[in-house]
């Protein structure tokens, strides 16, 4: 067996590391991807990735999207994706305690679902992996 | 039959005219009644009422009460009621529309179920007794 080759396998099937906080692989200027057990409301769901708010932010005329949604949005554009509403980024705002509650108990399916089957709050999903 | 005794019984039995938009009787200091469905999620209650919020306001520590219920609070005091950080009613701004969204959906029974059985979003009521 060729050593080098199987590394190169490897490299190509896994060219960045999985995410300590969701566990799958993304770069750094994409969201969190979870697995949600059940359909997520609407009224969660980021209008601009069309995926449960992952870290919403709160415009000023009262829209939220993922922070890091809003923030490329805002590289190219000025206004709010809903309302067409002049917004920066820097007027926006953390989500309430309220929003961030609702979000984080989302039950995700663990993403290693070859070993482990279990079914978590979002918000518990990285303290799952550390301490499985 | 005494004429003047019957007004009195009436009057005590209804010192209020019935709220146009819940149906229920309470005066402008108190907020509107609703008979809800099913439970309501603990984070879309107030920590003041703990019923459902109506007419949601967020403080700047990332809190949400009902207007009303805050209002009266701040008449008192000049903090949160949940993390005792300092506020001002001023400062405080109108929920988000994914925190309306979420409380206009909320099922309610319609509340004059002898005559009516209709189960509707919270925000479909006041358009309900106008248009039964």
């Amino acid at each position: 067996m060729d050593y080098n080759n199987e590394i190169e396998i490897l490299d190509n099937d896994f060219p960045e590391p999985l995410c300590a906080a969701c566990g799958q692989q993304h770069s750094d200027e994409e969201n969190h991807f979870y697995a949600y057990t059940d359909e997520v409301d609407d009224d969660l769901t980021c209008h601009i990735c069309l995926h449960a708010l992952v870290e919403p932010l709160d415009t000023p005329c009262g829209h939220t999207y993922c922070t890091l949604c809003l923030t490329n949005f805002l590289l190219h554009e000025n206004f709010c994706p809903v309302d067409r509403k002049y917004i920066m980024l820097q007027s926006c705002k953390k989500s309430t305690v309220l929003v961030k509650n609702l979000l984080d108990k989302l039950l995700v399916i663990c993403p290693f679902s070859e070993y482990c089957q279990d079914v978590l709050p979002r918000c518990d999903l990285e303290d799952h992996f550390l301490n499985r």
